[in-house]
């Protein structure tokens, strides 16, 4: 299922894509089939060469047949020379010292393309702008993506939609047309802020959603549980400066039910060992790729803590991450506190208590 | 799990609860917990004999005990004599007819309260509608419930949260008290329409789900449609006056959420078998309560009609249900079609088609 997107015959641009987890590599058989040539960096040499031979990552993305098109490689540079498109996946923690390395390599009009969904540890930034400062480069050369895009279902062709949002219209639209393929549906938005935030603060929801699973908890609960995290979300985000609307769309509430609803998801799947029973260290052994809410939490909590913004969800997800709170018990205060008025015309008047 | 519920030691208030489904039996229980008398009606002797000897509803709720103040009668009369809450839980078609015959036996200043979620055929009228207008009293004795509430979930009291709502937020405050409980936290809101809308096309989108999971699509998808299937509910109830940070809210979101994603749900389960071939016949051939979203379905889309607003996933499902149109072809064609721009800023610009 390819669409040749080269440009009136001439020869077909390239992306690097940095680097092959299991949502790099899909993204870049997405890129491919919507017609570029794509390079994928590994982190050995090995992995390149197995994914250059068999056309499929097994170590992160097994049983999936990659287009001819992707090409893996160990060498940044080799990637990133005449590429126009770069597309950053790697853990939200790593990208700094990561692009220090790779930034002087990329082409100085090339387009930076974040697959990211976390906040930094420390200053609390979004990717989007630890891409700014560390590549030295406006908001017009950079987009980032965000939607409900499980890596695996996209894998095997299942239909999606997704969001790509760029300060810059022009970027949005050419990043969209860049990874249109018939399984993928990419809608533009210019909502950055917004996109980014969804994104890093559904997978601290996540970790709760399991939590509540885990704790054998049914559907009633963890669509509750939903909807009040998407409440605490859209409150720092409008506090930030994005638009309210942005958390209704699909980089919000589409990203949101599909990360907590899924068992392919790694923050849903942590949160629900943890309801079960087992300590973080134990639930982290277990990982092979980073479950980012558990580090983008505090960074989160940070940011809403400056701007004055109550986020009890996640607030309830640090307290059972880092100060062994029991899982029950925070969940159990979250349905006992007050969440607000349900809408914006009063608070509910709690009724007598028991007698 | 019982609380007190009398005021000041004086004898319990009563409340009726017509007919004994399983949401209406689950209700009887909450009701009961919170601390009233409750009678139950069934619409046959032997069941309410059954209710009464074993204290559990075998046909509708089989295996959950309820409280001892809850007593059953086929009797409408015996039911509504002396109940200043009276609780209607019947399909949405059937509301009118069972109405006429009850209102006149009810007290002159008893609540009714809806837990239905539908409209009525042919008159695309909201529940409360119909209860004023052949109840003849005034909004303010008519409070609605809606919310992610799956009755089997509620009924081993699993945590939940739930939407009281009415026009008179005195009225909604007393319907509140009456049905804390432990296990369920009652919210007030004044949106009646907002409400009562979002627990009625819930069920035509989770029948939309539904048939996405039966053809075998997964968590992205869903949540894609979960997305754009809130967007049009909130489209149609700004059209008809309602808050739209009620489809924010566990009315609207919640509810949406939970009865998408979970296999309890009866209207998902229509959806799924829909999905995987079978014919509408032979699926509500095996039916044993209403399915709501199918007959809502139909007055839902002349309310929009009338109202010009845009319902490309209702509209679908009806194809589905009454014009033969596969699901794969009605899913294809949604997933095809421009859902409109992701923010208000402005619309997606396609890519080039595939050459």
């Amino acid at each position: 299922m390819t669409t040749n997107g080269s440009d009136g015959g001439g020869p077909l641009r390239a992306a690097a894509v940095l680097t092959a987890g299991s949502w790099g590599t899909v993204f870049a058989k997405i890129l491919a089939d919507a017609g570029r040539r794509v390079m994928l960096v590994t982190r050995d040499d090995a992995l390149a060469a197995t994914i250059n031979r068999e056309h499929q990552n097994p170590r992160y993305l097994p049983e999936v047949r990659l287009p001819d098109r992707v090409l893996a490689t160990s060498d940044p540079a080799e990637a990133l020379a005449g590429s126009d498109l770069v597309v950053l996946a790697v853990p939200a923690q790593v990208l700094r010292p990561a692009l220090a390395v790779w930034a002087p390599l990329v082409e100085p009009t090339a387009i930076y393309v974040s697959l990211m969904k976390g906040i930094e540890s420390g200053s609390s930034r979004r990717m989007s702008e630890v891409i700014g400062e560390i590549a030295g480069c406006g908001p017009e050369r950079i987009a980032v993506v965000s939607g409900p895009n499980l890596a695996r279902e996209i894998a095997v062709e299942d239909p999606a939609a997704t969001v790509i949002a760029s300060a810059s219209a022009a970027t949005a639209a050419a990043v969209q047309a860049a990874c249109w393929t018939p399984y993928l549906r990419p809608y533009t938005n210019t909502d950055v802020i917004g996109c980014e935030l969804g994104g890093a603060t559904k997978n601290v929801i996540a970790l709760a959603a399991g939590m509540v699973e885990g704790l054998g908890f049914g559907a009633n609960s963890v669509a509750s549980l939903i909807t009040r995290g998407l409440a605490e979300t859209s409150r720092l985000g409008v506090a930030l400066g994005a638009d309210p609307m942005t958390f209704a769309g699909l980089a919000g509430l589409g990203d949101l039910v599909a990360t907590c609803s899924s068992p392919l998801s790694r923050n849903r799947t942590v949160g629900e060992k943890l309801g079960r029973g087992m300590t973080l260290e134990a639930v982290l052994a277990e990982q092979r790729q980073v479950a980012e809410g558990v580090r983008s939490c505090r960074p989160l909590l940070a940011l809403a803590h400056r701007l004055g913004v109550h986020m009890p969800i996640s607030r309830q997800v640090e307290r059972v991450l880092y100060d062994g709170l029991p899982p029950l018990e925070a969940v159990k205060e979250l349905m006992s506190r007050e969440p607000g008025p349900e809408n914006r015309s009063g608070a509910p008047v709690p009724p007598r208590e028991a007698g």
